[in-house]
């Protein structure tokens, strides 16, 4: 049985290119992309990727395994890029389009990108970093991708300076013998995780990681043939978690909108029958507050969320409306979601808040993920399933990264003893499900007990007034540090509550030590360029403000 | 980006055994298996396939990379080896229960198994093929799989002779540290062919096709969360198309049967709310002429089949009782269905008997596998995309064997020139569809045209007279061959149709060169292990007939 050995016929290389073949026969005459008064089929979108990728290799000239960047919001080119670029032999680099032309230009001369599709609107942004480049480091060609409504835009554009997407479309053959990969361990795509300017980390992920966190995805979230699937999660976000290709397996169409709004949003719902979206809970938050949403949904949408827990009284509110909430933990890391919280039938017996809590619980591996487990992070020992020792979150499995580009000292530090150490400390549930408590960084340490932030951001985000809240360490003299709330109020409150008031609302719900010893008002709290709340920054103005006295005990 | 190798952390074997594991997690509390009055829940099965596995390994010592065999029908057990031996790290092999004792003792041989669980009514079929082996070989270890109704039976044999299943049960150690393969292309199966007694095919799979098989198969055939699943397809037939080890990602219930029978289907389908089930097109022509299925389902029963074209007019009968067929076409070297008619919305609108033909057709190829195609066997040229111009299906993929177990001969012919010829014939249709004409050795050919010899089936099924056809090639001393059909008819009938009469039906529905020039009719078709019709036992009784001769021109 030794003699018998892989070879070219059972060992062709996963990846989630083939998908697109494949849709453009079984799914042909369906709707792929549809965007304003824009539609293609599957048939379309695989003729036009062909065309692409044939004029990225030979008109632009870029060769296997160079970098290729897109910078555009979800529109039908930055979905069709994510085929065309791969299946042009070249690495895909999707860059997030709220960042500063300073971090874009250190992120185009770490990746050493030789290509950029950019927005129209962001044109003026990539011209700036580019600006940015030593005079002896060539900058990447650009390609400008207009839309319906930029043809003023590019009549305006020396066009001597720039070649245009629907240029390379028109010159592209879509006859093309795209180039696929060699082997399993090619890589396809190069994501930069936020916090970039001093040391940049480019999350590099091979074909096969691809493939299978794509197939993973659509079963682990029960994704059915042919949905309708809107584009709320930005595609640069670990490439849309994977559906960007996943629809492709599922023949579903793409609905694309260029920015989040939930007035939009719902109406998109409405006009397409969309049934499956994605988004961090900021966006189901949006939902939650919007006055659009003040009349329940005619169909169920499915709405997986992840990157932060969604805040349980969030999860009520928008599951009364009809969104069913699948919630999920990954990271770029991996790829998309690897931890979900899968739904137990004997949970729909219990009361709604409950099943709210349950529900914001991260959940267990996806089934191409092979082993997670929370660990003591010096011992690597599993800490006890009792729902209270906290630990570390490590995995293992197919749709873990190769390393960071570039980065031998962050790889090391993240891929070691077998295991990816993903920095989120989370306890273990008896049932098996793990939550998270904190970011490693983000735990308050008050008279030596573990305070998780995000236990007293969920108590906060229970009180009606509150919109969004976010708790980080301050200073103290007696305690060495106590919690400090930062919170925005809703919008329409005629009467604004006082801090005291909101920790007393606290001091009824939590133990004395994880009650805020001060609360922050602000008009909105500062995000990152990915929509999480940016603590660090809330972190600097806590440890501003000083230590809190001892002589107040 | 070439320093970036895959490692420990993210190249962990791809493997379906992982998703037991999980199962017993996420589904911890729901029913795995319902045989009789036996109900499993997910956590027990984990922890019976652990106990089992413990003892395979530590109480019976079989060893990484032996063989352990099963020879058992569709009962709880059967279920429980699919992961218990290869969790043992030994390689499991199913046998097709209905061999002979000739043909099971030279597969053990062949196979060197160490090991055998045997159901208790083929006790003597094992015992007597033991007696065949030669006297310098050790013959495998027995263990006595029992039931519910076997106690008496047991209670009549010599215990020393054999270790009992639910012993072996008992002894084991339910907290078992399972053996992991080592990588992605370890062996886990070995399942023989049909036509073996010559020259044994054993198609050796590994860990990773078996792992791509089973996503490909959940993804492909639209598979929701927590479906229940009746099992009137054989395990041992390409160990259940991959379903058994899906039905652990998805947390579904499997319904063993120890027997098909199409009453005792209708009443399972009823008594525990079927939703999925699959079987070869023998086993919808059973229910569609079952006097029990003549009123409709409850709810939908989703079918998958495939193994040979389901004839049209048996999908017509059994949609209209409720029954969604899926049409797939696949093989033991694949680990399942591989290429499957993806129904398109546009079809929905057609005639029913046209969309029945349409189903018919097997389609395109899964997501897992990389391509598939219709070539001219001698040059390797891709066939005209015309519907008409035959040629061999030949595929690549991830799902591929590793090959035939000591049959480099076997091997070699099968997997060539990067791809896995399969001896199916077929043309492709302008829309990229394929369709099975024939296996090449059963196209007839007279008078220089190439006769498929099933669509000449597909004609004489739509004959209401008739239960069972096949046509194979009878010599002709004018045309060299023409067609000669074997028919079974259906049992009420009163008055039975002459061979003329059948002739002539084909007559007003075929060209002049495919009507049978010869009808046999018979009480019931030859049927391989497997249900397949034994055409090469028709194709003698057809040469011993002799020539039909020219004069009758």
């Amino acid at each position: 049985m030794d003699q018998l050995k892989p070879s070219s016929v059972n060992s062709s290389p996963l990846t989630p290119l083939t998908f697109l073949e494949r849709a453009a026969v079984a799914y042909g005459e369906s709707i792929s992309i549809v965007y304003n008064s824009t539609t293609y089929t599957w048939s379309e979108t695989f003729a036009r990727c062909l065309r692409l990728a044939s004029s990225i290799s030979s008109l632009i000239g870029i060769k296997k395994g160079q970098v290729v960047s897109v910078l555009a919001p979800n529109i039908p080119p930055t979905l069709e890029l994510q085929f065309a670029v791969p299946m042009a032999g070249a690495v895909l680099n999707n860059i997030n389009t709220r960042l500063d032309a300073k971090t874009v230009s250190v992120l185009l001369q770490h990746s050493e990108s030789k290509l950029v599709f950019v927005d129209y609107q962001l044109y003026s942004l990539i011209l700036e970093s580019i600006s940015l480049f030593p005079s002896d480091m060539n900058p990447p060609i650009l390609v400008l991708v207009e839309d319906e409504n930029s043809v003023s835009f590019s009549r305006n554009l020396d066009f001597h300076e720039c070649v245009t997407y629907e240029a390379m479309m028109v010159k592209g053959n879509s006859k093309f013998d795209w180039v696929r990969p060699k082997n399993d361990w090619e890589p396809m795509t190069l994501n930069y995780t936020s916090g970039t300017t001093s040391s940049p980390k480019g999350v590099v992920h091979s074909h096969r990681s691809l493939f299978i966190i794509t197939v993973d995805s659509l079963i682990d979230w029960s994704v059915p043939s042919q949905p309708v699937y809107l584009w709320t999660l930005p595609m640069f976000h670990s490439n849309g978690w994977s559906y960007t290709w996943g629809m492709a397996v599922v023949g579903g169409t793409n609905v694309c909108l260029r920015k989040f709004d939930a007035n939009i949003v719902f109406h998109a719902i409405s006009k397409y029958n969309v049934t499956h979206m994605c988004g961090a809970p900021v966006v189901l938050t949006m939902l939650a507050n919007s006055p659009c949403g003040n009349k329940p949904l005619k169909n169920p949408v499915h709405f997986r969320t992840g990157g932060a827990p969604p805040p349980a009284t969030i999860v009520l509110r928008v599951e009364s409306l009809g969104f069913v909430v699948n919630h999920g933990y990954g990271m770029t890391e991996v790829a998309g979601v690897v931890v979900s919280c899968i739904w137990k039938p004997k949970w729909n017996k219990l009361a709604a808040n409950v099943k709210a809590k349950l529900k914001s619980r991260q959940g267990i591996r996806s089934l191409g993920m092979t082993q997670v487990d929370v660990v003591d992070p010096e011992s690597g020992v599993s800490v006890k399933r009792d729902g209270e020792t906290m630990g570390e979150i490590v995995l293992r499995g197919g749709c873990i990264m190769l390393g960071y580009l570039k980065n031998q000292e962050a790889t090391s530090k993240c891929l070691k003893n077998d295991w990816l150490y993903t920095g989120d400390v989370a306890v273990m549930h008896p049932d098996g499900y793990l939550e998270i408590k904190d970011r490693t960084k983000d735990i308050i340490i008050s008279g030596g007990e573990n305070v998780s932030s995000v236990e007293v951001e969920s108590v906060l985000y229970s009180n009606i007034f509150i919109n969004e809240a976010a708790v980080v360490a301050r200073p103290d003299e007696f305690w060495g540090e106590t919690p400090c709330a930062f919170v925005s109020l809703k919008m329409e409150l005629k009467k604004k509550p006082k801090e005291k008031e909101i920790i007393d609302f606290c001091r009824e719900r939590l133990p004395h030590y994880m009650i805020p010893k001060t609360v922050i008002f602000m008009d909105e709290l500062p995000k990152t360029a990915t929509g999480k709340i940016q603590k660090f920054s809330l972190r600097e103005i806590a440890n501003g403000m000083g230590s809190l006295p001892a002589s107040r005990m």
